[in-house]
């Protein structure tokens, strides 16, 4: 299960030696010897999805594979049965819960699913038990993805600072044993509480629990074996459509703004003029706006014209400058504004998304 | 094992809308119809790399989930027996390969491993005969990582274009049947042959597959879901130590040569300088560099300068301006050399390794 040599070590022609990160390193020195084994357990239940479990799973395996001595993790995977279907259709094989005892959990990983199958894992009695059990005791109490709520739902993480998939951010707010939520977050820490976006981001939070036990230069080096970025650029606020404007408004008096808002993105727009729009006074507007949109109408308005900036970046061939002008802003102030909400610049965006 | 609704669909207080990826979207309309469900066929074996299987199988669990109608993806998993354990010891239960007719094989995904399994799996003539035979009338086949050896073994990519995890690169050049090997693809397509890079690269071909499937707007749709970037900035240059010069003039007349080019970075060599520090002549010290490095005498200097750089960049606090002075570039220079190599420009690979 542990393969000391790397794949292409003694099969290479010209050699390859294990530990070289570059020329100014020594070169066959591995990067760290280990630290005592660290027990990781999974909590798999019908229907999670796999890359939530397999992404952090397969980081901590490549771990193992390049330390000295003693392998850092020693990864289980639990559930109520002894196999468990993935959302994909995978078939996973699995130890029983009631053979494990959960008090020897160092770190507990909670992956996420969709809504239905979370629901039926938020209602089973044993796996709640066990999960509770496990997180009293352990140095980290871990989540990706939905995975946070069933945290939240156990009362494990009332009062830190958490995060979950963009979609389910603003329920997670409203979730009984909510956490602070951090929304723009790829991953958490608070005390022993990690908590992941959605799916691949475990994978980012994993690489960092790598970086924070065996140092940055062992998280580099696995990063590199499985071609990931150490540190992806931007957080997660870049990958979701946050806003939803048009879904909030829906059936409400407001249903009218996002709209009326899209079709007039060039020219100058007060506060006043959106009131007047939508018939209501200023003070009666500002006070609609924070209940249907949790944002003041000046925030409304700027979210409407960065998702019309984040779809024009995302067509490879219009200039920035262009986009810019469409959508009313200064070249600078385009620039500016979308770095603040999304936490990477314009050009970066379209290098990953257009 | 598909669900339709997406997770927060209902459970969310202010409702959300499938299908909106931005205010200019049409509301309520999923992305796509499906087109009829391809039969994807994972080759499982003993110590696989899990990841190279999960990443792309949920990309394309998560394209069945967005669709309107059939699936566009049905996914199987076979092996030898009727389960197989992972490198990180994950079990993963399988339909026993003489059960499966590999003639309905649609899409061929053959998965990596370190080189003890790998060397296994090319051992396993049963496995061998299957994946032959898949091959054969498959409309697409898929290395991810390592697995490209398995492919190439038999005979099936002679002569094509191809890549593998960059640990193996210059194996692969070498290894029978070998393709035309693409050493900074993160995937590579050349007519039914889709391979990539290691591990999560697989993800990235995958979501490529859907792309060319289903449409651009459905792929940036799974990305978003998954929170992973639809293209990532620069090829796999960036993840690998590409050079190992130490490595392959170890036991070689030119075994000094890349500590003595490490001494003197700021100075200017000629290649008359680098021949009489060899104690040759330059004629046999450029056939020796070619013999011994697969480069020319001032592709070796370069190569160790942009090493030095990026071990430099990787130190998040050091100026670039700094960083050029210490290795004889001029900023420019330096900024043009390292976009060439590694097709990200040097602040971009701080942002992703620094």
């Amino acid at each position: 299960m542990r393969h000391v040599a790397a794949f292409p070590k003694s099969l290479c022609v010209v050699g390859f030696m294990v530990g070289q990160t570059g020329l100014g390193s020594n070169v066959n020195v591995r990067l760290y010897s280990a630290m005592p084994s660290r027990r990781v357990v999974f909590v798999l239940f019908d229907s999670f999805a796999a890359l939530d479990v397999i992404g952090p799973a397969d980081v901590f395996a490549e771990a193992n594979r390049l330390a000295t001595g003693t392998p850092p993790y020693g990864l289980r995977f639990v559930s109520d049965q002894t196999q468990v279907r993935a959302s994909s259709g995978a078939l996973f094989g699995t130890e029983p819960l009631d053979q494990v005892s959960p008090e020897k959990t160092e770190m507990l990983m909670v992956p996420g699913a969709d809504e239905e199958p979370l629901r039926a894992a938020l209602a089973n009695a044993g796996l709640r038990d066990w999960v509770r059990a496990a997180a009293s005791s352990a140095q980290r109490v871990c989540s990706v993805c939905s995975g946070a709520f069933i945290l939240a739902d156990l009362g494990l993480i009332k009062g830190k600072r958490a995060t979950t998939h963009w979609r389910g951010l603003q329920l997670l707010r409203r979730w009984p044993g909510a956490p602070i939520v951090d929304q723009d977050a790829l991953y958490t820490e608070d005390g022993n509480l990690w908590t992941s976006a959605g799916v691949t981001a475990g994978i980012d939070m994993a690489l960092a629990m790598v970086e924070r036990d065996l140092g940055r230069a062992a998280a580099l080096k696995i990063a590199r074996e499985l071609v990931l970025f150490l540190v992806r650029p931007g957080g997660q606020s870049q990958f979701s459509a946050p806003l939803n404007l048009q879904a909030r408004s829906a059936a409400t008096d407001l249903s009218r703004l996002p709209f009326w808002l899209e079709s007039r993105l060039t020219e100058p727009t007060t506060v006043e003029d959106m009131a007047n729009a939508m018939g209501m006074s200023v003070r009666t507007f500002h006070r609609r706006c924070l209940a249907v949109f949790d944002q003041t109408p000046l925030q409304v308005l700027l979210t409407v014209r960065l998702e019309r900036v984040r779809t024009l970046l995302e067509e490879r061939s219009i200039p920035l400058k262009t986009i810019a002008a469409r959508t009313g802003f200064s070249d600078a102030g385009l620039r500016r504004a979308f770095s603040d909400r999304f936490g990477v610049s314009p050009s970066d965006y379209r290098k990953c998304f257009g």
